[in-house]
């Protein structure tokens, strides 16, 4: 490792200067400096290899890491750390309606507890940035029209397979996730599925990657992009979660390559 | 979504509406309105699905769902959910006994660190509320019986299987688990079972549900009552969790269901 | 279970008296009594059969199980009582450069979020005690000596497993991980191998353990260490984690005996 000579360099300019060329620091959020105090190799990895190099790499744009990185955090319930990369996705230009919606879309496949902790940060972050709700994506909105067939044929199979365990599961999977959620204008579907699965990965749910990283792939999310979304949560949700997803997207990539 | 028509309504009134009646709002706890700041839907989906329809539905008391919640939330160390639900569970009729009791079984089940936070936010609810210690279970409590017979089975049976691996863990599983913890009379063995499930579900240990809900319905827990759990933690724990549950539920209950 | 008639005993000062003959508190760290006004049982339990008998039992060295607590607690991402394990296990003799380290190494197996949270909690505790950066580990350190002929073939196997899944957690594996982190000097590979086994048990990852659980015992750590690491983190990983261990445990154990 080689320190670069800028010893007030922070955590967010680091970013901001690598991606939105902007000279400011977050409010709230420590410095580079602080995590040297702690560890001053931790300090140079998150600047030289982390923020430095992995945020920088092809296949998966500033933007879409982002989403992928908040996904981990709130799934995981690290409020620490969420509120760097709440600012760092606003410059990489995630909308704050997505921001949001994205929040929205982990009460119900991370928790509502992960959801409401990270709105509280979310919320003073907001503020700082005088962003209002008119900016946000209203509980009302008009749903993107559905595929009628292929959710029956979803609902069917589960309760085929379900049916009976308990019947209140596969009735809100029905109308509040298929029917209504992912339906919800805010986020695109490619999105959402960017979230759910980065959010399965961060919490080692490994054995529904399968389903939805296949989902992923089908609402437009390229093998390159799922590829590299691999190597970049191995540095946010660990290496051991990696490596229990590389089987399960070596199958879902030889079944989508054969399609 | 319908948003009700009533922007100064919050989270913890929304409960105390529709269970308990009370008008007041918990200390410390934030409003519906901040959460909507940060999420207009999030906050929407709390009041008319979650608090307004979930928690209403039959087959398992607001009681047990305030137990399951509480234990949900401290396995997966979310003091920030907590402070709110712990206050809801008094409200719901939970004792505070229980509560305090809740924790202590999890320091086993789910690890000291998660217990330890806990006892800081339970610790300023009872303050604010003036519970004393002389309405907590003692460190020293006459124990209920036990069945000798079943337990004596339960600890051979795994002393075949695993020992010579690491018998302080044997050891401690009779003396500290189910010779001392699962006999104190501070919480029924139902509502221990209903504990170590919920806690199990959230934090996907899903290997160790098995064991876990076929002994919780020997002590009582109804299938009507374990499916709904099920449909309850789905909100809490996140789908993916209760996805994964499923094709266990399935055999507990269909094990039930011939004995 | 007997109460220790010391009403005024922290939580601080029964391992202190326990392990160190130290008779102060530490900053920030409530005390046991504080417990006891949300558990008294909780507290009793901490001080009777948590510090008062698992941390004194023989075949793991106290300094060894501050090791696997604090990687326990980081992969948890449980700062509360990282705040009291990290001011303990200096009072049990590990360094201020090898608890540093282990965060470092915690990035990576268990994630940037947990790894920056942590160091939070080390530079205030390290302030507090005067520990300055000149007792850190550098970011730039002499590595240990490479093994070429095990990391070729570690990195051949991984290749032609997962070889085109996603070649950046390959390339990271080797890079950054093997030829760089393992090496850096500031950790022993057997105290390296003791965080990373105990992150992998109290984060539930049991299909990675039979690898770095191996790696550790070749690495020096041995059965009856392995095995008594168990037994301690059955404490602050919860009993699931560790029932689901056992099996995993004693498959290792097994090979290594007919090595």
């Amino acid at each position: 490792m080689k320190r670069i000579a800028a010893p007030l360099l922070t955590a967010a300019i680091a970013g901001a200067l690598a991606f939105s060329a902007q000279a400011e620091t977050y409010p709230g959020v420590p410095a580079l400096e602080e995590l040297g105090s702690a560890s001053p190799a931790l300090a140079d990895y998150t600047e030289t290899l982390v923020l430095g190099e992995v945020w920088k790499r092809a296949d998966l744009s500033p933007r879409d890491r982002s989403i992928a990185t908040i996904a981990a955090l709130v799934a995981r319930n690290q409020t620490g750390e969420l509120r760097f990369q709440v600012n760092f996705a606003l410059d990489n230009g995630v909308k704050p309606s997505e921001i949001s919606e994205i929040i929205t879309h982990l009460a119900f496949y991370a928790g509502w507890g992960n959801a409401t902790s990270a709105a509280a940060v979310l919320s003073e972050v907001f503020k700082e940035r005088s962003i209002g709700e008119d900016q946000l994506p209203p509980a009302d909105a008009e749903l993107l029209p559905l595929d009628e067939a292929t959710e029956n044929a979803r609902a069917n199979r589960v309760d085929e397979v379900y049916g009976g365990i308990a019947d209140g599961v596969l009735k809100y999977t029905t109308e509040a996730l298929f029917r209504d959620l992912w339906l919800r204008p805010a986020l695109a579907p490619r999105d959402r599925s960017l979230v759910t699965v980065s959010a399965l990965i961060a919490t080692g749910k490994i054995e529904q990657v399968s389903f939805h990283l296949g989902k992923a792939m089908d609402n437009g999310l390229t093998k390159p992009e799922a590829s590299e979304l691999l190597t970049h949560l191995a540095f946010y949700a660990g290496w051991p979660n990696i490596f229990s997803t590389l089987p399960v997207a070596e199958k879902v990539f030889e079944a989508k390559a054969s399609q």
